[in-house]
Formats: C-alpha cells, structure tokens, sequence
C-alpha cells in the first residue's frame, strides 16, 4: 500500500514538472499541491534523477524539467494530451510482456473505453497472424488502445483501416512524411515498413465487447537497425529524416486524430473514412499476393476496397474476389 | 516436477479403473502398464479414496472402480468418449475460478480444436452480457470448449444456436426429457432454465481464433435449491425426474452430438440447423421484451429466425426488426 502512494505521489511530481517546464517550481509549493513532506518530494525527485530524468534544482527558486530519458512516460502523455476521453486512462511500465496481452486483459476485467496500455520495451510483443513484433528499448512506440464501440461486430475490422489513417496523419503531423498504407495496415514510407497495427476483437456471440487496437511505431530506431534483411524493407522516422521525435508527443497526436476520425466513423460509417484511406493506399491497381490464414495464395490486381473496407482482388480471368484477411505482398 | 507427475500417474491410474470396471486390476499390471512402482500405485489408490472414490481391492485378484464421487472427473468423460477430436484434450479441475476465463487464456495461448475446461465448483462463472452464473459444487456441470472454425467473423453468433441445440438433444438422450429453447440459448423446461450458454469470441480483425462456448448445465442440483425467488424460474434435471445423473456421460453426450452438428454446419452452413433450432424454439409467436446491451429496449411479437439465426421481432405498427444480441422476456 505504501508503494503504491509512492509511486502515484512521483507520478504526480512529474506530473507538476511537466505542466510548469517554462518555469521553477519550489519543493514547499510541491508539497503543498500534493499534500507530502518535503522530505518525500527530495527523494522522489532523487530517484526521478536515478531514472534519468534531468532536473534541474535551484536553492531558491526550486526544481525544474530539463529533459527525460529516451521513451515515453504517463506524465509526459497526459500533459498537453487534447482528447475529450481517448488516454485520460494509461497503464504504463517501463517494461511489459507485451501491451496487446495486457490489454486483453484488461478489457476483459471491464477497463474502460479510451484506456492506453503504454511501455518502452516489449520483451514478446504481438503481430497480426501469429507474428513477432519486434522493438528496441525506449527507441519505437508500443500501444495498446481499448474501445468499446458500439458496432455490429463485421464492421469492427473497419477500425484496422481507420487507425491506419490516424496514424499515417500523426506522422504526418509530427515529422512531414508522408506515408502510404499497405492493405489492410502496414504503413510504409518507400516501401519500408514503419509501422504495424493488430486489431483484436473480445465478443459475446454478437455482441462487440471491446476491440483492442495495438501498434507499433518505428520512431527513434537507429538506422543501423535496418541493415541487411531488413534493408529497404523496414525504417524508422529518424533512419529516414535523421531528427530525435518527441515520442510522448507523437502518442498525443496520434490520440487526437483518432478521435476525430472515430467519432466521424460512429456517427457516419465507414463512407467518411474510406477516401482518407484510399489516398494513402499503397497497394491498389498493384498486381499482387495474398496470403490467407491457413496459407491459402491467390494472385491478382488489387482494384480497390469496397463501401466495406474489404479488398477486392481482380483475379487473372477478371473475377472479382473479396479479401477479408490475409498477408498481401508485392514486387 | 515431481508434482506434475505424480499426478499424471494418478489420473492414469484412475483411466485404468474406469476403462477395466468389470473386472479387477491387479496392483502388479497397473503397475506394469504405467512403468511405475507398486508402492506408489498402492498410495494413489489411497489418495483416491481419500477423494470418495470407492475402490474395492481383493488381496489376490486387485482393485476395481465400484463408485466415483459427486461430480465429473477426466477419466470418467475420456473413458468411452466417442468423438473423433472434441474433447480429446480435457483441463479439469475440481474447482476454478471460471472454466470460460480459463479458456480464454488458453485458446489466446493456443490451445487446439476441441480443447475441454471443466471443473467441479466454479468460485466465480460468468454469465451472458455480464450476469453471474451460479453453481453448486459437484452437482452441475460448468464447461468451456474451445473452437477454431475457419468462419467469417458475422457467422460466429450461429455457434450459440447450434450449442443449445446439442444440449437439448443431449439432455433429451440422457434424460428423456423434452427441453425448448428461449432464444438465443436458453434452456428451458416448461419455462424453467436448466442450462445457460455463453459464447464468446477472440478474432484479429475480420480472422476469427478462436469461439469459446461455455455452458452450464443444472444436473444434480437438489430441488430444494430452487425454492423462494428461483421457484419455477430455474431447474435442474434431478429436481425435474427425481434422477440421479452420470454427468460425466451427459458430457460425453453432448459433445458427440455438437461434433456432428458442428461437422454439419462446417459443411452445409447454418440452414443445416436451423430447422432443429426452430423446432425447439420456445419464444416464437410470443409477445417478448427485448432488452439489449445498454439498456434499450424493444417490444413485439417474436415471429421466427432469419436463415442467419437472427431473431425477427413484429413490432407492433407490422416493422420488422432484427435483434443480433439481447436478452428476452415474455409473460
């Protein structure tokens, strides 16, 4: 129990840290605001230094941000962060199995919509149809986004594609590329893969429990990272643009834009999404491979997504087949 | 480790009696058979009893199963089981939290086809769109089978009318009795329930991993535990025919039948079984009250299941309605 008041009290410290970078805040004021010792905001902040956060503390004048350490942090998120509900709730560690995992979990214990499960390293993160999701310490964003749409459980995947935009905007936003997005959810830039999204859905019979939406972003990776297999096929924002991105700022640009499109699509459907993804679509009038779960391959020209969001495949004698899920490639 | 496979031995040893209860068993075969000593044989069958099994054990000819105790156990329902995949592989308790929790984890970790949870006393069960489903220790049947059907994702809803249906069947086999089915998946005799299933569902996107059916059958429940408020309300099937039942062998039942229909509707689609659904239906033509998830409520005449298992409800101006997920009363 006294853990846990600890650890929120250094959150809170942060908290009040990040609000007033512009200025210095005294260790009366912060004990005052938070209803600790003095004694207790010392060492809280003693240890915020050990994390390597730099502080910088004046006799008179008290403590003030100078910088964190590499990755992101709650404090950081929920300062600034502009959603009416989206991440007001975040589970954050320094370290978890994997965020997808978690907020399985989590959803299925009753988390509410707008809860983000947030870390700087996964040790076994997910990817879509059973594949490995790598990342580095402190270097790519890993989140996992609880919702709890009201929808009639075929138009959840909808959402995919719809996070998919949210997150090629916040890129967009932040660092100026402009990205494409491979069907139904890889986002490239050249064709190297930045990003990877893993929607995952918990019904009962018909009815949407939640839709747990995780993603990984490429950002601060260093370019060597992407060196041989992986050369061409995988970068990072700071591989392609050479700059250091504000990792928790980029998580708030990204929840803010996705509010905006997913309160548009619960209101509208997926006609007010569908030209947003389409002018990012890397793949279409591209002949191509799909791969189905179960490792079924059919080839053709990707013409399209429907009203639905499902890919429509052109095949060689020009039948017209629909792609619900599957791995798709190209050359 | 040593745990693990003392245990192992003594479920061996428990299939043993089970498959041989005609006869007698000497110490020295099962010994034999399970590469194990004759002492250690001679301790688990102690342990056995100390369980309530009843064991006859003759100096010169050995031991035989004469009575098992209230409840289920995986000898018992892997011992004759004539299905070709489900149930094959059985985590049993004799008490857990939740069989549906507990095979939710495991199919998220990958638990195969046909996967059985089940256990004796379930501490905390859950019910649809989040009621509690109580059950007494040793007396019901609390279950969770894991599916991996290759389905898109909208046709998953059809699993929880096929399940009520091989429960019906099953109990009908085992019992005699003639149950209707209060839609979606109640099971009820003459407007008591005796069975409660749960369908829920884990898909990636529109690609579904995995359907979890839980189910809840009241066997031996005694009738005085259905006085009071639940009078007339909820049943079992010994407080019905004054019978004692081998829920062991209604299990066995049940999931031969649900593999036929199960194989059958894999093949045929869901007109397959819907005519066996309809003919149990017992809300069709009734006035009900539908009440959905968050609260809305509809009223009107519930006038059949489209060829999609979906419930059609004439409301009172002649519009036609479809109800996807929702619970349902009438008078």
């Amino acid at each position: 129990m006294v853990q846990r008041v600890a650890k929120g009290t250094k959150n809170a410290i942060l908290r009040l840290l990040y609000e007033n970078r512009s200025h210095y805040l005294s260790g009366e004021k912060i004990s005052q605001l938070l209803d600790c010792s003095r004694t207790a905001v010392w060492k809280h902040i003693r240890e915020l230094t050990a994390e390597g956060y730099i502080i910088e503390a004046l006799q008179k004048s008290g403590y003030r941000l100078i910088s964190a350490p590499d990755g992101v942090n709650e404090a950081a998120i929920l300062t600034g962060l502009e959603t009416k509900q989206l991440g007001h709730t975040i589970i954050f560690s320094e370290r978890m199995d994997s965020t997808q995992k978690k907020a399985l979990e989590l959803a299925d214990d009753g988390a509410e919509e707008g809860t983000l499960v947030v870390t700087n390293e996964q040790v076994a993160g997910r990817g879509r149809l059973g594949h490995h999701w790598q990342s580095t310490r402190g270097t790519n964003i890993s989140m996992s986004l609880i919702l709890r749409p009201r929808l009639p459980i075929e138009k959840t995947p909808q959402l995919t594609l719809l996070t998919a935009v949210a997150v090629a905007d916040a890129i967009e936003e932040v660092s100026g590329l402009y990205c494409r997005i491979k069907w139904p959810n890889d986002i490239l830039y050249e064709n190297a893969k930045l990003v990877g999204i893993l929607t995952e859905l918990q019904a009962e019979s018909s009815f949407v429990k939640a839709v747990i939406i995780g993603i990984g972003i490429n950002g601060n990776t260093s370019p060597e990272s992407f060196s041989g297999e992986l050369a061409g096929k995988a970068s990072s924002l700071r591989a392609i643009t050479g700059d250091h991105y504000d990792l928790s700022h980029l998580i708030q640009v990204f929840l803010k834009r996705f509010e905006t499109l997913y309160d548009r699509y619960l209101d509208k459907g997926f006609l007010a999404i569908k030209p947003l993804w389409v002018r990012r679509a890397a793949s279409l009038g591209k002949k191509i491979k799909v791969r189905q779960p179960g490792g079924h391959v059919l080839s053709g020209k990707a013409i399209g997504i429907n009203d639905d969001g499902v890919l429509l495949l052109e095949k060689e004698q020009g039948e017209i087949t629909r792609v619900y899920s599957a791995d798709i490639e190209w050359n």
